[in-house]
């Protein structure tokens, strides 16, 4: 079986695991805490970033972008209506936009500081810091604004299909809903659009994570939140 | 004839103008300066990052994977020896690695402060904050150290063939070598892969470039520097 090396809480991780879900890809987790620079993993992943797919007759593919790319090149779907990439030049373009603003901004503003501080610190001892939670809780109400104006006019992300756009924003929201940060009452529109993805099959494997000494926000597993 | 809206100095922008002028594709470029927040330019590219590429008959093309993955798909060459996406899975993965290296984490720890604090912020007034300046170079050094690791087996970023990440790290190098920030006289390896890609015909299109009241570095268009 395909193994992933990753921590659950990273939202990079959480995108392959719901494709892996959607294409019916049975894998195993391997946790792993990149910051902790373990010698052996620095040799797979110098950059210690993960996520890393081990795949038997392969070398290691390593990073977000050649995991998802791999996904996408040799296991995707390609029924109709079941390709998680658009067909039109104009959908992937806005796919791809949306997903460069999950995946830079979002990431840069947001999610990769509520996790250094309120995962990562913890794991290595320290404390969080009050004054980067309090920006980047008010980026994220930015964001959250953002996405509400989409979502006034569109059912997914990237237009009235769900594309990996959406699988990528999710995997952010969800690791952010795990640590109780999403303001869910004062964003319906994203909220609509969470409980329409929260119940995909794909979401069982993120739904059903525990991590460690770190309990899930309580409405966490809950469809109906 | 497509038109590219990015500002010269931006490595995104770069890496893109290095694509097309592979692919043999001319394009016009429209000086823009996203953080400027033009009315106009942000209905377009609501991220305000860019690049964007305007193509006859299609909407805009926004930001940098979907261009990126628009030119590939839609521009690229294929013949043997000209693709710039190698074949195998592993050759595949392994430029994808590195191209994720340098968009997110060279961006990340090096390239963006550097332009931020020598660029932007004349651009708008301000004046470099020498601290962040000091701690892009350190910062620099240790990726240098890296991509000096990778060509001492390696002639290329990626392998024994040039690849999209080869035009990826030469797009930030070239935009930190006009500022002057790279110690050439310390790193032999990457200055003479440098020298290798810098030769090449596409790399004309960077070279010639003068940014408004920011002079090039003196060495910066030598070939042999």
């Amino acid at each position: 079986m395909p193994q992933l090396l990753c921590y659950r809480l990273q939202p990079a991780a959480r995108l392959i695991r719901l494709m892996l879900a959607e294409y019916e890809i049975d894998i195993e987790i391997k946790e792993m805490r990149p910051w902790r620079r373990d010698t052996a993993y620095l040799e797979i992943d110098p950059a210690a970033e993960g996520p890393v797919l081990m795949i038997e007759d392969h070398a290691p593919i390593v990073g977000l972008t050649a995991v998802l790319m791999y996904v996408e090149e040799n296991l995707s779907l390609t029924e109709p209506g079941r390709a998680l990439m658009p067909a039109t030049v104009e959908a992937r373009a806005e796919t791809r936009r949306l997903m460069d603003w999950v995946q830079f901004k979002l990431n840069d503003e947001v999610s990769r500081y509520v996790i250094e501080e309120k995962f990562v610190r913890r794991d290595t001892g320290g404390t969080p810091d009050p004054s980067v939670l309090r920006a980047a809780k008010a980026n994220f109400n930015e964001h959250l604004h953002y996405f509400s104006f989409l979502f006034a006019t569109r059912r997914w992300v990237a237009g009235d299909a769900m594309t990996l756009a959406d699988f990528a924003l999710a995997a952010h929201i969800s690791a952010l809903d795990y640590l109780g940060d999403v303001p869910w009452d004062d964003v319906p529109e994203v909220k609509g659009w969470y409980q329409r993805i929260k119940s995909r099959p794909a979401f069982r494997t993120l739904l059903n994570d525990r991590i460690g000494a770190l309990p899930a926000a309580k409405h966490y597993a809950d469809l109906d939140f």
